[in-house]
């Protein structure tokens, strides 16, 4: 293990995490909220010290070994060390417990949006946008944003290379893999002109500041609301902007590059965006017709139906309606939708639907090579072969998956609470939505979990976001043996 | 598609279960039962009309390809047809509508052991026979019963070898293909003898007739009980004889096969036996001391809880008390238990805890992989490497597994029941179990099901007793394409 580079970089991502919580100390100054500014100016010095001890240990020259298990490790480390001390203003201002606070960050760094709050409007505002920038930053992912930042790697070659893949979502980076600095500067763009676009359609109808938070949430996949009411409280016209925003950070961001790049056709013959767009239109139909008889009319209907879709599918989990007493299918379409989740290179979680592509062929690729086992059925998509390593990683992923959730839902069960809040817990916070159903549905919250079942849902939202390898990389002896 | 060794192949399994019917006529003679008479009548002439006609279309000269197609269509066509043909004495007796008839007898020779009938106790006697038969009869599969039988395959090599390999359950049965006739029929001996020791145990404090029935729905890990109270109407002394033996036909027959071999060594070692052991007695434990309080005394409690765990986890189904009422963490061990199973090459049904012991191996190793990316780390069993076809084929199993099931959660939502019944009716129908939880649990039937929903619970049925791949194998156009 490459401890100096790895010590350098969780320095590196605490000063990033320090200067992204300035705004939010400046808001508490700005709002008059003392309990909060003190919290900020603690959680910045407790920040500082610790990257300088950092620096202070892995100063001199890097080795230059940094490979998968390094960049597995980096990731693991700073997301875990980002919410740890993300939590410390939650913490310091009195507002919650330690480990609540942890919940309520990894949650929001995770773009879960899972709160132990049942009160969220008695939180400061310079807390409640804390809370949802956390979002914002976390949505495209802070190291990618640190290697868009960082002029030239000091760390070998293999630095950016190993950081990218563990820390982005999806089976294969393959296609953007080439000029690396560059593309994450323009999926930063895309992320920010199309998050600016939204706070400027969303603030024609709602104060600046909600605007703000609102479109952090959306533009993250987040979905923490600021009010107790969710996104119910208001207007229609605001209602489908964020509809239409949660469906759009749900695409595989490559789409947009190629858009930018003048390659329309490409994206729209793209299998991953098709079978999106289907489930997106089949789910907001089905859940509407299915649910209509607790609306008033049509139009309210799939305002519901489709806000809902596009929230549960790009796991953003913002609710403008208590789902919970929808009948069994819509719950059923929704559940399927936790799992199935986003695109592949979008700010969403879940299984995501290149994934699902992907295993659907296979199974009918391997079911006709069971049935005439001399032939050879190699898996197509987007026209290209998909090479046999992608496909086993694939696999592998799967597995990880089943296991994780029914391990987590096993300790889940312990507390007591039903089944269906036991498993729905487990799946909105390992595929980042949210809410789940039962107790944890869009009008209840996690605060009633105990100590152990909030621990394994923060691993689960770590595990989640981080496409579970880099999570359990930490826990592995392989990872820190020597060679 | 060699259509007429598919034919001729149909035509002997109809007149086997002909066979097997005889017994039930008898009984309703004995036990004066007109109605039922005439329906087994009625029932055999069908039988014969349509394997004279399958024998007569089929005559001549078989050719000699018969392969991994041939195999799967087989199984698949001939559990179908066992199904449709076996229900017919329950619809013609005028007990059952025709799809509620088809669901009782899928469910029989499926092991399942899901019911229907809301009073067991109104059918004929008879008639509850020819139902706990058909768990005796599709425990150790009627294709390799047949095999065993028939001296020498008139269809060429591959005929044994394929049928073989598309019945029986586990993801390898390469340990005892050489001497196949040899090894089913002492396969066959050793299923006898249990079933016959089993049956004398429970005669001892049961009326003989019971002692039979109860007897099949064990070996056969099926379930179907023949009084209302199922098996909580019994002394404890037959309750402890049957989670014994529950327990006993959910271990890997090979095992015994080994031990009558005088192989002790290779069979306490062997890995999923200890698996298998080891979440019997964990799962035992955790739930006595979760449902404790429900009960009366610790020695009470353990009764229960040891009997639930062995009959979910050999997917048996029987039930002594309402674990429906249990705390939710030993109704989540429950569900654990559903989705593992029992052990391959046993009458159980289930993921297998082999299947569950290669996962969790190739996991670490895929992350030793992934962390290390030069090395290769191989997935060993019982100290043996294992083939990455072996591997692929697992990996394969799984993505269906998890696709079936929740596509059938999404067909059983329509109906509007709560998520808890849906998904626990698909997971004890898949799984082979019979009861799950909510309206289905212990002390609920399926009868409410809707026609569409019984039949995706028919279909989840036969393909979790036959291994998915040769009933979705029947669905698919390469099947049945010419060459």
């Amino acid at each position: 293990m490459n401890y100096k580079s790895l010590g350098h970089f969780t320095a590196l991502i605490l000063l990033v995490e320090a200067a992204l919580m300035l705004p939010a100390l400046v808001l508490s100054l700005v709002f008059g909220e003392p309990r909060a500014t003190e919290a900020y100016l603690y959680t910045l010095l407790i920040i500082l010290l610790i990257s300088g001890l950092l620096l202070l240990l892995s100063r001199g020259e890097k080795a230059d070994d940094f490979y998968e298990k390094e960049g597995l490790a980096c990731a693991g480390i700073s997301w875990l060390v980002l919410g740890l001390t993300g939590a410390l203003p939650f913490f310091l201002s009195g507002k919650m417990d330690y480990i609540d606070a942890l919940f309520e960050t990894v949650s929001g760094f995770t773009t879960t949006g899972a709160s132990i709050l049942s009160e969220v409007e008695s939180l400061e505002k310079s807390l409640l946008y804390w809370r949802s920038f956390t979002h914002w930053v976390g949505g495209m992912g802070v190291l990618v944003f640190l290697l868009a930042l960082v002029p030239r790697s000091k760390h070998g070659a293999g630095f950016t290379v190993h950081i990218l893949k563990a820390e982005s979502p999806g089976p294969d980076v393959g296609k953007l893999v080439p000029q690396l600095r560059k593309t994450a500067q323009l999926l930063y763009k895309i992320y920010i002109g199309l998050t600016i676009l939204n706070i400027i359609l969303l603030a024609l109808d709602m104060p600046i500041f909600d605007a703000f938070c609102i479109a952090f949430g959306t533009a993250g996949t987040g979905g923490f609301a600021i009010t107790n009411a969710g996104l119910g409280g208001y207007s229609p016209y605001i209602q489908w902007v964020t509809t239409i925003f949660m469906f759009l950070f749900g695409v595989n961001f490559s789409c947009y590059y190629l858009l930018l790049k003048k390659r329309p056709g490409s994206v729209f013959r793209d299998e991953e965006l098709r079978l999106y767009l289907f489930i997106f239109l089949s789910a907001g139909l089905i859940t509407g017709i299915s649910s209509h008889a607790a609306y008033g009319s049509w139009s309210e209907t799939f305002r519901h139906s489709f806000f809902q879709t596009a929230s549960v599918m790009s796991t953003t989990g913002f609710a403008t309606t208590d789902f919970n007493l929808w009948p069994t299918l819509a719950k059923g379409v929704l559940v399927f939708l936790m799992i199935v989740g986003a695109s592949a290179g979008s700010t969403g979680g879940g299984l995501k639907c290149i994934r699902l592509n992907l295993i659907v062929k296979d199974l009918r690729c391997s079911l006709k090579e069971m049935i005439r086992p001399g032939r050879i059925y190699p898996v197509r998509s987007n026209g290209r072969l998909v090479h046999e390593s992608v496909l086993k990683g694939l696999h592998t992923y799967l597995s990880a998956y089943v296991l994780i959730i029914l391990a987590s839902f096993l300790l889940l069960t312990i507390d007591g609470k039903d089944l269906t809040t036991s498993i729905t817990a487990v799946l909105a916070c390992f595929n980042n939505i949210g809410p789940g159903l039962g107790e944890v549905g869009p009008m209840g919250n996690y605060g009633s979990f105990s100590i152990l079942s909030k621990l394994v849902l923060i691993f689960d939202m770590l595990a989640g976001r981080l496409e579970i390898f880099p999570i359990i990389a930490l826990l592995s002896r392989t990872t820190w043996k020597h060679q």
